[in-house]
C-alpha cells in the first residue's frame, strides 16, 4: 500500500469526529429568520475547503487525552471564524476567485459578505459560550482581536514599499497564525493538558500558520518553481507587499526600484509587468529565500511539539508542516 | 429652573459612571499593532453619539441595586457592538452621511469599515470575557446573532414590495431592538436581579428599541410633520421597505402601485419622485399611522417597567420612550 501523506493521515485518524463537526457546521449555519444565509455560506463551507483548522483542534484535544464532545464544538467554531474572515476578506480584497469558484461578493454582493460574515462570527461565539469554558472564550476572544488587528495592519501598509519583513511577519501572525495557534491551544485547554503541553501546541499552531501563509504568498508568484497558475499574480495586481516583493525591494537596483514604485506604489501596471516582476524576483532568488523561510517555520513547528508524549498523531503533525511546504512549492 | 427632559436626567443621574465608560472605550479602542484603528473609530465614537445604549445598561444595573464596576464594562461593550454595526452598515448602505459627518467608508474606505468593525466587535468580546459572567456572554452572543440575522433579512427583502409589516418588525427587532434589550437585560443580570425584573428590563429595552427604530424610519420621511431635513429621503433613494412605505403600498391605487414599482422595485427614480412619494404617504396618513405605532411601542416599554420597584431612574426610563417619540416627530 502506498504511504499516504500526513494530511490524509490526519483526516483518517479524525474521520469520525469530523463527521460530527460537519454536521454541527451545517446545523448552526441555518437561520430561521434569514434563509439566505446558508445559500451564501454553503458556497464557502461546502466548497471543499481542507478543514485544516478544525482538524488541528481535534488533533490537539486527542493528543492530550480528551474524552468529551466539546472538541467538536471548538472545531466548528474555528471553521466558522475562518469562514467569516474569508467572507470579509472577499470584500476587502476585491478578489474575484476563491478556491476556484466565484467569491460570495460576486455571486451576491459586498453587503451579504459583510453581514453573513458577522452572522457566522456570532454563531461561533454562541458555540463558545455553550462550552462554558472561560479560558477557551478568553483565547478565542484574543485571537479574534489579533486577527482583526492583523487585517487592519495589512491594509495600512498596502502599497507601501517601505514595509519591512518585521511588519510582514506581524501581519501574517495576526491574519493567519492567530487562528491556527488558537485552534491548537483550545484543543489542549479543553483536554485540561498541563501548561507545557498547552504552550507546545499553541507554539506549533503559530509556527505552522506562519509557514502556511508564507507558502500562500509564495504560491501567488507560482511557487519557487514559478509555475504560472491561473491565480498567479493576484497579490501583484492588488499591490500587496508580501515577502517575495519585500525581499526584492530590499535588493533593488535603481531601475528595479522605479519598477516597484510604478507598479506597486502608484498601481500603474500593464500586461507585461507581472512577467517583469517574476524576472526580478528570480534574479534576486526571492522565491527560493521565501521558500526557505517557510521551511524554517515548518521546522520550528515540528520542534515545538517536543514536550508532547509520542503518539501517531504527534508524528503526523510533525510531518504536516514540512510536507505542506515541500509538496506545494 | 426649567424641567429637563428624561434623556438629560438619565445622563445626569449616571454622569460619573459614564465618565468611566468613555475612558474605557477610549482605552480599549487603541491598537498597538494597528494605529489606524483609533483614527477610524474616533470619528464615530467621539462624534457625539448619544450613548443611549450604555446609559440603558448603567440604568438597569443601578435600578437593580448593582454595586460593582462591571456595569462600566457592559456599557462599553454595548457601545462597541453598536459602533461595529454602524461601521458595517456604512458599507452596506452605501450611505454617505452619518451623524452629519462623512461616514468612515468615504473618509477611509469600505475595507477599513469592515475590518475596524470586526476589531471593535472582538474588543467587546474580550471585555465580556473579562466579566467572567457566562449568562452575560450568552445574552450578548445571542443578541449578536439576532442582529446579524436582522441585517441579512433586511437585505433579502430590500426593494421587495411584498414585504409585510410582520417582516418589517422582524427586521427592526433584529437590527435595533436586540441590542437595546440585551443592553438592559445584562444590566439587570449583572446586578443579580430576580427573573421578573430581568424580564421586565429586557422587555422594556425591546419595546424601546422598536419604538426608536420606527421613529428613525419616520424621520427619514421628515417625521409626521414632514419637515424636509437634509437627509430626508435616504431610505427612499436606497429603496428600503420601511413602515411608511409598507403602509402606503398596502393602500395603493393602481397608479400609485405603478409608482412604487418603478421607484422602489426597479429603482428608476427622478428628482420629483421624493415629493410625489411624500404626497402619497400623506394622502394615506402613513406618517401619522407610523407615529402612532411608535407611540404604542413607547407605551409598551413604559408598561414593561411595572414590576420594578419605584425609583427616580424608573420614572426617567418610563418617560424616556414617549418623550423621544413625541419630541422628535
Amino acid at each position: 500500500m502506498a504511504k499516504i501523506g500526513p494530511f490524509e493521515q490526519l483526516q483518517a485518524e479524525l474521520a469520525t469526529k469530523m463527521v460530527a463537526v460537519n454536521t454541527l457546521i451545517r446545523t448552526r449555519m441555518v437561520s430561521k429568520h434569514a434563509p439566505r444565509i446558508p445559500e451564501v455560506t454553503a458556497h464557502l463551507v461546502e466548497a471543499g475547503g481542507k478543514r485544516l483548522r478544525p482538524l488541528l483542534t481535534l488533533a490537539a484535544a486527542k493528543m492530550c487525552g480528551y474524552q468529551g464532545e466539546d472538541d467538536v464544538k471548538l472545531a466548528a467554531i474555528v471553521e466558522f471564524i475562518h469562514t467569516a474572515t474569508l467572507l470579509h476578506d472577499d470584500v476587502v480584497d476585491e478578489s474575484d476567485q476563491r478556491r476556484g469558484r466565484p467569491t460570495a461578493n460576486l455571486l451576491w454582493d459586498n453587503k451579504s459578505s459583510v453581514l453573513v460574515g458577522d452572522y457566522l462570527f456570532s454563531r461561533s461565539f454562541q458555540l463558545m459560550v455553550e462550552t462554558g469554558n472561560l479560558r477557551v472564550l478568553d483565547i478565542l476572544a484574543n485571537a479574534s482581536a489579533v486577527i482583526a488587528e492583523g487585517e487592519v495592519l495589512q491594509l495600512s501598509v498596502a502599497q507601501d514599499l517601505s514595509t519591512s519583513e518585521g511588519t510582514y511577519f506581524q501581519v501574517i501572525r495576526g491574519k493567519t497564525a492567530a487562528l491556527f495557534s488558537a485552534a491548537t491551544e483550545v484543543g489542549a485547554v479543553i483536554a485540561q493538558a498541563n501548561q507545557t503541553n498547552v504552550d507546545a501546541l499553541r507554539d506549533y499552531g503559530d509556527a505552522l500558520g506562519i509557514s502556511f501563509q508564507i507558502v500562500d504568498d509564495l504560491l501567488d508568484y507560482g511557487g519557487a518553481s514559478a509555475a504560472m497558475g491561473k491565480n498567479t499574480g493576484d497579490d501583484f495586481r492588488e499591490r500587496k507587499l508580501t515577502l517575495p516583493v519585500i525581499l526584492a525591494v530590499a535588493k533593488a537596483s535603481d531601475k528595479e526600484r522605479a519598477f516597484w514604485v510604478r507598479t506597486i506604489e502608484k498601481g500603474d501596471q500593464n500586461d507585461d509587468d507581472l512577467a517583469r516582476a517574476m524576472e526580478i524576483l528570480h534574479k534576486h532568488a526571492c522565491l527560493d529565500i521565501t521558500k526557505n523561510k517557510a521551511l524554517g517555520w515548518a521546522k520550528t513547528a515540528e520542534s515545538a511539539l517536543g514536550p508532547l508524549p509520542e503518539s501517531a498523531l504527534k508524528s503526523t503533525l510533525a510531518e504536516l508542516a514540512g510536507y505542506v511546504v515541500s509538496r506545494i512549492v
